[in-house]
């Protein structure tokens, strides 16, 4: 049977590999579609026409597809929920929490992992040097957001609430990868409840099959 | 009777003025609490119990503190739902269209709408030069995405559906601005369809709400 589930995307896309979590952790089978980056096809006919704007993932599902990983993991989890196991609430004022970390992810943690991991690991591969300017104030950023995380990791077990959700989803492939740079390792290391925290989700057995598949793709 | 709900902010951030156009359009009485931007009230204590990072707006509803702007829409959209009128769609598949471009606002047409009305209209304002290149950038992006929204309004009559929804309740500040700036109206006035749904959208009374409220703190 041909697959009805297809994510295009990139194994060296973090967005790619958030969607990618998110289908292991609801246990749908799906056809991994490759798009070459690096050859720019995703800024190309035919993929705008899956995406105007020129990025992965798409997400299709039968006669629907859907961009923007977030978008797509909001409605992966609220319409494939596995009883008792839900990655939302149906509660209005929980899944206010979860929105709400949903955004913190997106406008203050990313950025500033995002442009560390470019600086030290993404150049350096390349032979390029770090801009030490640049990695000087994302590492403050991202910093302050970890005192954030800190805290609020003090008063509940997962980032948005007590129970592992979306939040923690989209944590996954940026943390997995700054656990990489031993300067951001120091860092995240020296906030014990993000350690202890980034362990635990980085132990997902989701995040293993999403591992397994980068692993296998790069024999 | 004390007001229950409160939303902390300031009538110069697009952010704020988003969630009070939702506020209108849900009819929900609320007390305004301006925060100083100039004077980086939103940077200091006591602000920071409100929200750790430092951002406008801030929604208090009875015994519930959300910030993320787009975080409180969704949940005020689902939450104080009109019937008939709703702003989301209770249908996963229509509303999966409406996440997917609560995203693009966020991170397509919002950056490069943002950097125009800073260096076009902020710096001037401040006697501070644009900076031309910044302004070429932005301005190029801004009519790629233009060049979309004018092929999907050719499909629907609003952003993300035939209704009206909270992705176009996310282009009103900006919008608004950009109008103001004749260099980006030019832009837009080149997209007929997006000409035709921004007047429209810009003509909501919940939107002339939101204008007298500014013009009556200006007085």
């Amino acid at each position: 049977m041909a697959a009805v589930r297809k994510l295009y995307g990139s194994l060296n896309s973090p967005a790619t590999l958030k969607v990618m979590a998110c289908l292991f952790e609801h246990d749908l089978e799906f056809e991994f579609v490759p798009i070459n980056l690096d050859a720019g096809e995703h800024k190309k006919k035919p993929f705008l026409y899956l995406n105007p704007f020129g990025q992965v993932p798409v997400f299709e599902d039968g006669d629907t597809k859907q961009f923007e990983s977030r978008a797509i993991i909001r409605s992966m989890a609220h319409g494939y929920a596995k009883e008792g196991q839900e990655l939302i609430y149906w509660d209005a004022k929980e899944q206010a929490m979860v929105a709400e970390w949903v955004d913190v992810e997106d406008h203050h943690f990313e950025p500033p992992a995002s442009k560390l991991i470019h600086e030290l690991l993404t150049k350096p591969k390349k032979g390029l040097s770090p801009n030490e300017e640049v990695v000087a104030e994302a590492e403050a950023k991202l910093a302050k957001v970890l005192d954030v995380y800190e805290s609020v990791l003090s008063k509940s077990k997962y980032l948005a609430s007590d129970k592992y959700t979306i939040v923690d989803v989209l944590h996954l492939p940026n943390f997995h990868t700054l656990m990489e740079i031993t300067q951001a390792k120091k860092l995240i290391e020296s906030h014990p409840r993000v350690k202890a925290w980034c362990t635990q989700i980085l132990a997902r057995p989701a995040w293993s099959k999403v591992l397994h598949m980068k692993e296998e793709a790069q024999i």
